[in-house]
């Protein structure tokens, strides 16, 4: 039998893929569950992106251009402008998800074997992306007592070597919902061009700022177009995460003629997807105001409950869906699994991702947990409860 | 200026995308080009497909599994049975067209510097998903004489390593036509077994087989399960290449759960073409036998038109919708650049795929071109009036 290749062995596991089965089981007892596990919003797509995919009315569903079709381009770089970032269509690259464009990035940029410096927790995915791509992820720790703001410069520069390319980061944050300021963007900036390195900005969640807070685009940033490259999709903004279209956009020439090559050899990103973003772009304010509004409320209702749980610590995110909170527990792992497989109140549970799996370096975030507050007010009371009467009973048992 | 990476600068280019440039130009001089480069067919997509896309009816357009809905997969398990092919819902992965099944399993089965041996000509994308992958192709040469069967088993054993690891191919062939008969396969299934190597199997062209012809699969093949990978997609199965939906199919376990980590980690394949592909499963027969004789037909036209030509020679394709022709000319990458910068005939011309970019040893078919009879045939007719003209002219002015 032939064998699989070393990449595949080490490919990491979904963070929250262990703790499916579980789910499963406890759903087939009847157990409710309340899924603040994933990222899956349950706010409904703008009826503009659906209407338009009904009334695809092509004969064929033909390829688009490799870069993506010309018309959702264009009107995607007057999306941008509208954000102060100032693009035309040949700077895009319209992509399968804001995956691919990851993936795109890291093989256009990096070579096997090259670094990239990743303020941690991160998006657990980079961790998978940087294992195809051949790529070693250095993370730079932030801590949870301010919130996960941006590292010093100077932690920075200890881990910068000859083999250092390129540093990601994720604004407004998945896990962490932190916003980084114009200040802490500029900063990265001046390191990037000090060690000539690539600054990846996923930003995928610029529609969720709150409190007013003010959203600063690696892109809003003067003299490093060569050097940075936006990722985005319009997964999260239009709740339509199974559209898989994203996007990749950078001002770096050489860089953008490379990704069209990857881009070309994979023929074209998704048609119907496409036709639904273009349309989305015409979303009224008045869906992103009460989409925010909701969430706003959620976020508060959720940050308020955890830290009013005793020995419960949750900084106050301001951005994306997620919080991340340190647990009295001696291992969210452990914890995550005992809430699906030995824990119900009422016949319901909470389903919550261990932060072990946003962390690289190894016994981080042990008692914490990533909380995605996608649900409903209603349902997010009750998931609170049963965490509160989990953990009691959980350190009880003990 | 940070640089791009090594890989980035290796990637081919697409083999038409030279061309382009010119075509753009007789274009804007008013000059009507008959596209046969591209695999983009005419054919209508399926009623059942569309119709189902525009019935999309859910609210918030979710992630699907990152395998794929269930339901489309036990479903296009039904679809396989009809071909003989005998699979479950969980032997199959649905990706984002063909060519992420193709990357998928590169990824899993083949580690940097492995090499993969592949029948030359060859879809010109393996280059570029080979070097994605950082795999070495090894061409093992087919000849356009015998209508480009399989190379004796012994060219294959020549070139042979310890680093080989894989044989791809495609049946029906692109760019072929050929149409690999139960004999070859099952001696390139004895050579698999014997060096414990992959055989990855593009079979997107089941559906087009000519003249009765029996296509066999490499699932049909008994005894090697493990070693067999199925590469899918539906976009000419139902003319949906924009749908982007492929498949990789096997029985091999570890790979399709080292496969699954991949797919996980880019979540899901796009969900509004997976409701058209799992709609399109019930595309009537009748579907398939007018774009079957369709096909016969075009091939039958363009072959004989050909082969009519002087100094030109075209084997009879007997599957797919492609063939290689052999032409009178001293280079097909300048020919096809002067058909349309320097060439029309009563304002029309045709664009050709150079079949330089499907070989990859060097200075390999430099008098054969790619043609793809996707156009109608009246469309067609004036196509090979053109190329007729277009070679006497060609070979006037030297």
């Amino acid at each position: 039998m032939p064998k699989i290749s070393r990449k595949a062995v080490q490919m990491p596991a979904s963070p929250i893929r262990k703790l499916v089965p579980y789910a499963e089981a406890a759903k087939a007892k009847g157990v409710t569950i309340y899924h603040l596990n994933i990222g899956q919003p349950d706010i409904e797509t703008p009826e503009v992106m659906l209407e338009a995919v009904r009334n695809f009315n092509s004969k064929v569903v033909e390829y688009s251009h490799s870069a993506g079709i010309e018309s959702y381009r264009k009107k995607l770089a007057k999306y941008y402008h509208t954000h102060g970032i100032e693009v035309n269509h040949e700077q895009i690259l319209i992509t399968c998800g804001g995956s691919e464009a990851i993936e795109i990035a890291m093989m256009t940029c990096l070579n096997n074997g090259d670094e990239i410096l990743i303020p941690e927790p991160f998006y657990a995915n980079y961790n998978g992306f940087s294992c195809q791509a051949d790529v070693l992820v250095k993370p730079i720790k932030s801590v949870i007592e301010n919130g996960f703001a941006l590292p010093p410069i100077a932690e920075f520069e200890k881990y910068i070597t000859p083999k250092t390319k390129a540093i990601m980061i994720c604004n407004p944050g998945n896990p962490t919902g932190y916003l980084y300021s114009r200040e802490e963007l500029e900063s990265l900036k001046t390191l990037a061009l000090k060690y000539d390195l690539y600054i990846f900005a996923d930003e995928v969640y610029r529609e969720f700022c709150y409190d007013g807070a003010k959203y600063t685009s690696v892109m809003h940033l003067e003299g490093a177009d060569n050097n940075i490259i936006l990722l985005d999709s319009i997964s999260k903004r239009y709740s339509a995460c199974g559209a898989r279209i994203g996007a990749l956009i950078t001002k770096n020439k050489e860089v953008m003629q490379a990704a069209l090559k990857f881009a070309q050899a994979r023929l074209s990103p998704p048609t119907f997807g496409q036709v639904g973003a273009e349309a989305a772009i015409d979303t009224p304010q008045s869906y992103f105001d009460k989409v925010k509004e909701e969430y706003t409320a959620r976020r508060n209702f959720v940050i308020e409950a955890l830290n009013r749980m005793p020995g419960v610590f949750c900084p106050m995110p301001k951005g994306a869906f997620y919080c991340i909170a340190r647990l009295p527990i001696d291992d969210a792992d452990k914890f995550c699994q005992w809430l699906l497989e030995s824990f119900n109140y009422q016949n319901q549970t909470v389903m919550l991702a261990p932060a072990s799996g946003f962390y690289s370096s190894p016994d981080s975030g042990k008692n914490e947990v990533r909380i995605a507050y996608v649900l409903n007010l209603e349902s997010l009371k009750n998931a609170m409860i049963c965490l509160e009467k989990a953990l009691l009973e959980y350190n009880k048992q003990k």
